[in-house]
């Protein structure tokens, strides 16, 4: 394809250069910085960053012909997401007259809000061009600070809470946009993976797994409860993807593709409650159910639902991070009402208020997603 | 081998899923956090995770046919670990009354125990298979949790240095199951390694290598000195590892196996008395000379001594953390005799006290470890 | 060449012992701890011994035959250099009853120290052998700290601003020493790259980015504010050269070569004023300039000016380390210019001597390294 190879080569440059010259001048007219001291420690924005650019990077790389590619395009679609992020968060500081916040937080805020985009990547990678994958992160980085003021200023959910619909808003998001292309032909070299390829994207799992405590825990209040639970759900969320993948396959070996997908499942769906769990055993029969979730969900979607729906999920984003968020979301309600259920009209209103945040959420991922699809 | 594939399908999920359903039952029963106030950083917890999981992970790669399945049993072997680890501390917490310890310490001390099952699997790599791997593990933990329960209640000897006695434990430990096993023919797939899973395992090493810092610090009372001094063993360690890398081959080329097991092996030694030595100069002899029993140790041990005893010690686990660790027993005795050669009553006594426990741990692993042979 | 390896094989081992030797007797007659206090946390030192290990590790195997051997050496030379530098610091206190400073912050600018003799490294890599990078690796680390001292003693900058002239001094004194061998063979295996060696320089410029803002921050006063600046204008720096790569090259695809060098360049330029910018969009603009250069000057540089000087410049760190170098150091004398434009005696006073600063650190590396070669 020539014309398209000259198109990308024309516009892709310039589209960068445009928008990296927008960032530069609306940073110019950004307000100083707020406090000097920072809640956020910079090893956890290290550890964050790390898990982006490293677990994400890798967790990606699992198709034979996009090995250097995603790891590239990874750091650049971070790096302007988190520019975009930036500079949209400074507005809303700057148009709304909210509190300003410190450098370190902001960044790591940013940093947190682009894991959405890279988990749509991760379902439309090797569909679209990378002109598309660019617009892409701009338009889903511009709804999710709108769903997330949605939720923050119609629904009180606090910034914590909001920042954890992250997964759902990514997976939803990148499986409309994903559905509105078509599927590729399923024997095409670009769907291969080796051996190799492989063992990167495991890499990738196990930087994401060794991170997640992190993830979880950066904007948490109660960090040290935050690790704690995350820790454990993640432990068992590893040995039941392990169980499972030797149930579900013939020969009784380990499938890759279900251990990618559910030893994560755990974190995922313990982040919304990470902080507020009381004891370990909870956290731990949530990474249970996560994990059976994913493994389940990869079983049957991949079966019933996605050839219907015209659904190509290339790296099963959507029993990874889209089903256990839907689970992590209703967990949270449960909690709530068993630890609220004296007070019925301050619980009411509190399970609506959950349940609005995560209806807005999948509502606005999925209309914007078939929208810029 | 059809039954014994379909043996192993039918036992290992049901026995690692009836191992995590206890583990969350007695987690059910667990006693809350018990202070607040964390002596250990999150950052230092995360050190010696990464350490576990990507360093001990990529170090067992080295072999051809457990390229994935190394990194990722190891995932299995440590997660299942850790859970059992906390659950005996916890059942110890309660049956005997000790004083209860905040979340993270409790976690960071379980990694830290789950190194010597690592160390040990390292000596039976391709010889066992996935179920004995498991049953190995619980026995282990258990095992060396008495082990450490019988060192501090009848010899008074401190928490952080019963920990160490993780590298001497394991490695004996690892031993004694191996001598169980036939040896597998030498000339085998099994055993064959390529310069890919080579540049793993160096890569592994080299993870041990820049975390071991933070192992022997985590649970060191002055940890400034401990990181220090563990520095100067490991860096004087390395370059004594290719400096007799150079030496004892013939073609005086690097061999890799001489530098895995060397360079870390200063490490090991200084474990014990990091938090103790005053000069840096101590810790720097001592590294050399764990360096130099290490490569003079794989040159001899492989030679004269495994023939005879029909050990077969796949990544030489004997030389790399066994000798090096009683080295380090030793110099700790040592040193000790010298700071305290004025107060000969007590100095006897505390000797006593150390040689006991080093005897107590090495008696403890192999008579345990032929018994779970 | 049969002569010349005995010649190794005989040499390289006893030159390390002998270095070895002599800084344990060195560090036996070394003035205890300074202070108890450290100014320096131990995951700021972790990051920055993960960067220099790993990072550039990694980022100097590109070159086919040097897979192994390049990490290995790296870590030798790095460790030998570590204490070669804590000697020569001890010296310096010693002789000229300098304050002493305390153990991890000795240790981490014995680190930062080394990355100089890295980059030199990466130099003349393929043309020396290692004899010869281990004598240069001792004299480069004497010339960098009589470089320092002589800008701190005689020029009064401040020690973490001379400490970042370690690109610089690095660059230019492995260019001079490179530029007495005589360029190896174009077309020869040693100059070959493979994928997969380029698949593990992409990884080390990844590492490389993610830690350079702990880098430029670690002995920087305002720390929050010194990340913040290296952050973005790292990122910059990484969209220019995904950007000027697809724009330079005539296929529209990425080259590896320029995204390599442009994405640090970023990170070198803000190291000289990256704890006094005030805005972002200062650091935003120098690492877009960084990157334009890094980019430029390797298309220049490799057709013009390395020919008639008989530069062989294997991993390209006069474009990297060098020019971004020269641009940061110019910058920051601009920003003084700008800050203190009212009080105009003073003004002249700061730029002599930042300009003074520069000079030194150049032609001391330059002569240094012309005689050394």
């Amino acid at each position: 394809m020539p014309s398209n190879y000259r198109n990308f080569r024309h516009s892709v440059p310039w589209l960068i250069l445009f928008l990296e010259a927008v960032f530069i001048v609306l940073f110019y007219f950004f307000p100083g910085d707020g406090s000097s001291r920072s809640h956020i420690s910079y090893p956890a924005f290290q550890d964050v960053n790390h898990m982006v650019i490293f677990g994400f990077g890798f967790f990606l790389m699992f198709l034979k012909r996009y090995g250097f590619s995603s790891t590239g395009f990874n750091l650049l679609v971070i790096v302007l997401g988190v520019q975009c992020s930036m500079v949209i968060e400074g507005l809303l500081v700057f148009l709304l007259k909210m509190a300003n916040e410190d450098r370190l937080k902001r960044i790591t805020k940013a940093t947190v809000s682009m894991s959405a985009v890279v988990i749509s990547t991760g379902a439309v990678l090797g569909k679209i061009n990378p002109v598309q994958l660019i617009l892409m992160t701009v338009v889903e980085i511009i709804v999710f600070h709108v769903s997330r003021w949605i939720n923050n200023t119609f629904l009180q959910v606090p910034d914590n809470i909001g920042m954890m619909h992250v997964h759902l808003f990514g997976a939803y998001f990148g499986l409309a946009v994903s559905s509105c292309f078509s599927e590729p032909s399923p024997k095409s070299e670009k769907n291969a993976s080796t051996p190799k390829s492989d063992l990167f994207s495991m890499l990738g799992t196990l930087f994401l797994w060794v991170f997640w405590p992190s993830f979880n825990s950066v904007l948490a209040v109660n960090k040290s409860k935050a690790i704690y639970n995350t820790y454990f759900a993640l432990a068992v969320s590893a040995v039941t993807a392990f169980v499972l993948s030797v149930l579900t396959t013939k020969d009784g070996k380990f499938s890759m593709t279900h251990i990618h997908s559910a030893v994560l499942a755990g974190g995922v769906a313990v982040g919304y409650a990470a902080h507020s769990i009381e004891y370990p055993w909870i956290a731990m029969i949530l990474g249970l159910l996560a994990s059976v979730i994913a493994v389940l969900g990869s079983y049957c979607l991949q079966r019933c639902l996605n050839p219907p729906l015209k659904i190509h999920d290339a790296s099963g984003v959507h029993f990874t991070f889209g089903l256990p968020g839907v689970l992590g979301a209703l967990a949270q309600v449960v909690l709530l009402v068993i630890k609220n259920w004296t007070n019925l009209p301050s619980l009411g209103y509190l399970v609506m208020i959950n349940i609005g945040a995560f209806c807005v959420t999948i509502s606005v991922a999925l209309i914007t997603g078939f929208i810029t699809g």
